[in-house]
């Protein structure tokens, strides 16, 4: 009896998806896109042949174990996505079948919330959608909550818009992230983000499943960063006295990501990209000589001044406080121009005379970073940092709570080699050298898609060493009016590889239809994802 | 007395300005934008010592000889984006000068209004801008109403926002473009563009004096021209049903980019990029064999069905009856597939026998072309046709009204060599060849501001049958998310390259900062053109 009844509203929705598919078909597109399909992709998904609908205006998330702040946001978050979206689609279906309705998923949080997402969190969870007697069921189970933040998401994704309301078919999933380390880096030296923009790019990060934003956030272009104990640094060093972030604007971007589960490690890049450093803390830098007399430019920061040690512990105290990750990035790349203003300065010269290291400007900087790294030893709630590998590549003794950040050479191979060396002697890493999105180039996704940070020759161990890595978004020719389009589609599929298993992910054209409907879905969410293939999307004509 | 009156003001002017930029400095930006330089440079400009000051509150434009729809329309558009504009800027300047005001600016026409753009029209016009006693005077003058409209472009492009009001210094102009084709192409088939998204293109070409959108409309990949006389063309080739330009559309947006002096040229590529065609029209396409069976796929048009030429007769006459303008593009460049299928089907090979050019494939496409041309002979309102330069290459004999489109290996320099020949014959071009925009990459500006249509070997006829060029915006990874940023500033040095004198703007680098100012300016008006410097506008904090 039932099943007959079941049988018929089967047949009924059978009637809306032909209905559906009959609108939208027509010309030659490089590729269909999938329906209901998951990126990144989870580790287990079985999939029922039992069909559902879910009407928003009749549907809600119920949080049936533990709760917190950050639960009950992300479900109203994602109540208001799935109420909005759903205006969207082809025409609008008045009548939803009074059965195989899923009208409540119970979330299933399994312990306290934690307050800060951060390096070993876990993000694993499980989904069960059926059809339990006549109505839908749909549960989201994980022991943390960063792990229904992720559940949540890929729900989300099962649902199908159609008409005013969506489908979804019975499923069952088993998720966890491959690599602990899935990072974007985004600079606001070379442009100025505004907040609001940053904060879609967090969206967007925890649409695909991200969970560090790396802010690289100043260098020699300008210096937005407000400090309160030095307030010349911005005052003098932002492009103006509005190309700033204070206290509150990092404070809210902070929060704004927590409750994605997104850690922020922001990074202040030393010795050298310092320039815009100079003007707001006087001796901080070395000034450059012609012949016997300074030329009025500046270079590195001068190793050889005390002070500057004093500043930079007391400035970066400052910056632990305001961003709570135990985490901190202090660059360590190199740029010649520094070194040329080493060499051209007398007082530099007479010190490493001193110290009989003449002319061993790498013994300089190495004895420079083995200060920094004293400098930030003690401070309050860091207990890791990042370098670029530079750093490493001096050979300088490095602490075992460093992780290096491979980046150099994207367009070869290198990156395996430095990567096997590194890890060798126990270090971890992070790797960015293939994923280079400052200038997009139509394709470029498959590039990204192919290249795992693991697939380098090494042991085990060596492997297990490097935690993940970082799509770098650098902003020479990026600011807010480009930086969504040169971000997605192409971080997506760096999003998939840096969570999903590498064997079920193998072949880029087998994702394609999959990034295809999650490009779609993006846009219909709202942000302006730039296409990767000849085809169109449901919304694209309301843009 | 009065002198000393202007002096007062010429200092209180002189100390805002200093205001302005003392909170403007800061930072290490790649480049310091100009303060009301004009892009493209104009031929002749001249910079008096005074300055004035606009209150967008007490501005008009007055019509003082001939007037017209254009003119008025024009008129109430550039004040309003004077009024718009005035908006943003640093801080707010409450009191204008009582003196040194510009409060009108007369518009000259000096004949009745030609009612649609055309290939050779007069786009000239001078402007001047001074103090006569102690009022600002400003005067724009044309013969013709198209240069009216370049004119008020340039006009407002010498205001400098300054709080609530605008500076300007009296300048005196002669203008005129150094190409009479300056083309952008876009392509409606790979994606769908929204009306409004090719609105906002036209509005940022008459920013930037460009006068043809070529309109690359249909392809392989979608239908979404709408014929009233063949409708399911696009009823079975269009993405969906939400994916066409109705007759309405292609009106509003040919009336659009009429009333700001740009004309829609419309391309019908034939007899290859058709497979959108064939659902909507059956035996138009040529069906591809496997061995003596069809396999269900089809190549280019069918040369050996009389019909075909009927139905593209009529096709064509409403197409023109559609697009006003003069020209039309036939399109005409080869896709291989488009061979491979003739190659299999039996009924061309006996075709091709009977009239005894078996295997000449390329002559079966020569007769194709010139029974095109025969069909096209006689549309109403048409009288020059442009090709892709694949037709000109097949060696046949074109008819003289044909502009040959330059566009192949746009990475070398064998554009100079196909001009060289073309124009040898006596045929008019237009070239492409260096201005694919679509994928963009940071810093391709300098590139494509690099590249001279006429520079090539030849005479002087043979250059000045070249009429100018065209940037190409290829559908493939651009739709409405990422064309705006795709398109310009890139645009915006091609744009410069076709309008100014090749002399004066020889060198990217003495060009950036007015390239920085110009894009400044465009972001300041609302539209989301990227960046390509490391640097800042003052409204990008906004975005």
């Amino acid at each position: 009896m039932v099943r007959t009844r079941r049988g018929v509203d089967e047949l009924q929705l059978a009637v809306y998806t032909a209905m559906t598919i009959a609108v939208w078909a027509g010309g030659n597109p490089d590729v269909i896109p999938t329906s209901g399909e998951i990126w990144p992709r989870p580790r287990e998904i079985k999939r029922g042949f039992m069909t559902m609908v879910v009407d928003p205006m009749d549907f809600r998330f119920v949080a049936t174990d533990y709760t917190c702040d950050i639960l009950k946001q992300a479900m109203a978050r994602y109540q208001g996505m799935i109420t909005s979206q759903s205006s969207f689609g082809p025409g609008c279906l008045k009548e939803p079948p009074t059965k195989n309705t899923l009208r409540v998923v119970q979330v299933r949080l399994g312990s306290e919330c934690e307050v800060y997402p951060h390096q070993d969190m876990d993000e694993s969870y499980e989904i069960k959608v059926n059809i339990s007697s006549t109505y839908g069921s749909g549960i989201i189970t994980s022991q943390s909550i960063w792990g229904i933040l992720r559940g949540l998401e890929s729900f989300a994704q099962l649902l199908i818009p159609d008409g005013s309301l969506y489908k979804l078919t019975a499923t069952t999933i088993k998720d966890y992230p491959r690599y602990s380390h899935r990072g974007i880096m985004i600079d606001t030296a070379r442009h100025y983000l505004p907040v609001r923009k940053i904060e879609e790019m967090l969206d967007l990060m925890a649409m695909n499943k991200f969970n560090v934003l790396h802010w690289h956030i100043v260098d020699d272009q300008s210096f937005p960063y407000q400090s309160n104990k030095f307030p010349d640094l911005s005052e003098k060093g932002a492009y103006s006295k509005y190309h700033i972030y204070t206290g509150l604007d990092i404070a809210e971007i902070v929060e704004y990501a927590r409750v994605r589960g997104i850690r922020i490690i922001p990074e202040f890049d030393t010795p050298e990209h310092m320039k815009s450093w100079g003007p707001g803390q006087p001796g901080l830098l070395t000034s450059c000589y012609k012949g016997d007399e300074p030329d009025g430019t500046y270079g590195a920061i001068d190793p050889t001044n005390e002070k500057n040690y004093e500043f930079l512990k007391s400035f970066l105290e400052e910056v632990s406080d305001r961003f709570p990750d135990d985490h901190l990035h202090l660059g360590g790349d190199s740029a010649l121009e520094g070194l040329r203003c080493w060499k051209s300065n007398p007082n530099i010269t007479k010190y490493m005379e001193k110290l009989g290291i003449e002319g061993r400007y790498d013994v300089l900087r190495a004895m420079y970073t083995q200060r920094l790294f004293d400098v930030t030893w003690d401070l309050p709630n860091k207990k890791s940092f990042l370098v670029w590998e530079d750093v490493f590549d001096r050979g300088i003794e490095l602490p075992k709570n460093v992780i290096v950040h491979i980046w150099i050479l994207h367009y070869l191979d290198f990156w395996k080699q430095s990567l096997r060396e590194i890890t060798s002697f126990g270090y971890r890493a992070i790797m960015s050298s293939c994923w280079y999105l400052s200038d997009y180039v139509g394709n470029n996704w498959r590039r990204f898609y192919a290249c795992d940070p693991r697939d380098f020759e090494g042991t085990q161990e060596q492997k297990n060493l490097v935690l993940g890595g970082e799509a770098c978004v650098w902003g020479e020719h990026v600011d807010a009016t480009n930086i969504i389009q040169t971000t997605w589609p192409s971080a997506c599929a760096i999003g998939e590889r840096l969570w999903s298993s590498s064997k079920d992910t193998t072949d880029p054209e087998a994702a394609a239809p999959r990034l295809e409907e999650h490009r779609c879905r993006l846009l219909q969410r709202g942000y302006s994802v730039r296409p990767v293939f000849s085809s169109y999307c449901d919304t694209d004509v309301y843009l």
